[in-house]
């Protein structure tokens, strides 16, 4: 994972804060850069050689069909509107699931911050390029939504009743902060924000997150209260008293 | 400039992601941290030293008055809800004011990222401490509002009819970045982010963003489209063109 991690950085950096936007369609605007299409090329050249009977679902190129049951799941640039702004809050993500689908390994890299935020079954650290240390990471704990640092991606993109309960816990909750896609879930296992409500979510965004999360002792759900699926409405939070109360409000607006 | 943020970076980033907020009211959500009152009083030092007769004003502690006439307007942590939540957007911020009231010089530290944007008449750069590069930095001369990327600190924290304002400019730009206080305005000078509309800056804000911006090329008024003060609503834009197209919206909720 951190030769894949490794190679993404080498491909996307060179492009940050130093690019032209693609369009992929004509009228939503998703913006793809050329660093995201290196960055996925270059994870899956290593994966081509490394792992060459697994599954590769990426965001850029058609899914690579293996056989052992092992998935990889890739995106280069997530957040990609951070990264267009010139804010070194983008992310590159990467995750492996067990054949039984279960996410199981997860990698949430920033190269230009030098902080990647790995996870597994039990554990979860960041590993900090500038001085090359490994800290062993851990949710906050925090027990009472009043005291909790809340984020969500965007809140002008939630459906009616989404925005309904998100606003339920705006006002509720310390302080919300936007547009941090999926650093927002590597802060979270870090310890400095609490709870992560979004929706809209993709396979390769919660397979790098799901194990991150829950290796820094924290919880991943959907809506519904039931454990995180693959993409979708998801909410993470650093306690299970959190996560009880976000769920009052989310599960209004549970798909 | 570079001593007095080099003396604030050494006094508030040991704080970052290791701090216990603050608050300073009993109504009002306003975190201040200890790197906060620190970082003031790192740079206070400094300048009782270097610039004994000059006009100092911070945030954290009274002004002290000077015989110069110039003024030195110092916010050791600007962003404090990106500090408590763990994010590096949060900035370090210093600016000097002429006897006749114009700010000239103006820095915008980021001490995690290593990156320190200055400005004076006629030019800005950035500073990168990693490699201790110094970079001369421009505005994106972007000319067209729906190509352009804006930012604002908190769309929820503002009067209904700043509200209405903001959500023509929403609709009409590019992509909408939210939460980067003074670091949007860097980003602006440097050339990725082409608008900032905001209401409520202090003096010792826009001190510092204003040569910043107006060093790389870029414009600074105020809502009703004169030339900006000290404080109150700003808008800063990579170019005239945009400039002239926000205000369309801006000025209807001109204080």
């Amino acid at each position: 994972m951190h030769r894949l991690a490794d190679a993404a950085a080498a491909a996307t950096e060179p492009h940050f804060r130093n690019t032209i936007a693609q369009d992929k369609g004509e009228h939503a605007f998703d913006p793809v850069t050329e660093g995201d299409r290196a960055g996925e090329r270059a994870m899956r050249e290593i994966l081509a050689d490394a792992a060459p009977d697994d599954t590769v679902i990426g965001e850029e190129y058609p899914a690579r069909t293996g056989t052992s049951g092992w998935t990889w799941y890739l995106d280069p640039i997530d957040g990609t509107r951070a990264f267009l702004a010139g804010l070194p809050t983008w992310t590159t993500l990467i995750g492996l699931a067990a054949p039984d689908g279960t996410p199981v390994f997860g990698c949430i890299d920033q190269p230009v911050l030098g902080e990647r935020y790995t996870g597994w079954p039990g554990g979860a650290e960041l590993f900090r390029a500038g001085d090359r240390t490994r800290t062993p990471i851990r949710v906050s704990g925090c027990a009472d939504l009043r005291r909790a640092v809340i984020s969500t991606t965007d809140p002008f993109l939630l459906a009616p009743a989404e925005e309904g309960a998100w606003t339920h816990l705006r006002h509720t909750a310390r302080l919300a902060r936007y547009g941090l896609d999926a650093y927002a879930y590597a802060r979270l296992a870090a310890g400095t924000i609490d709870l992560v409500a979004e929706t809209g979510l993709k396979p390769w965004d919660t397979a790098a997150l799901i194990p991150v999360v829950r290796g820094a002792g924290g919880l991943a759900m959907n809506w519904q209260g039931r454990p995180a699926g693959h993409g979708g409405q998801i909410v993470c939070a650093a306690s299970e008293a959190v996560m009880d109360q976000a769920l009052l409000a989310l599960r209004r607006s549970a798909q």
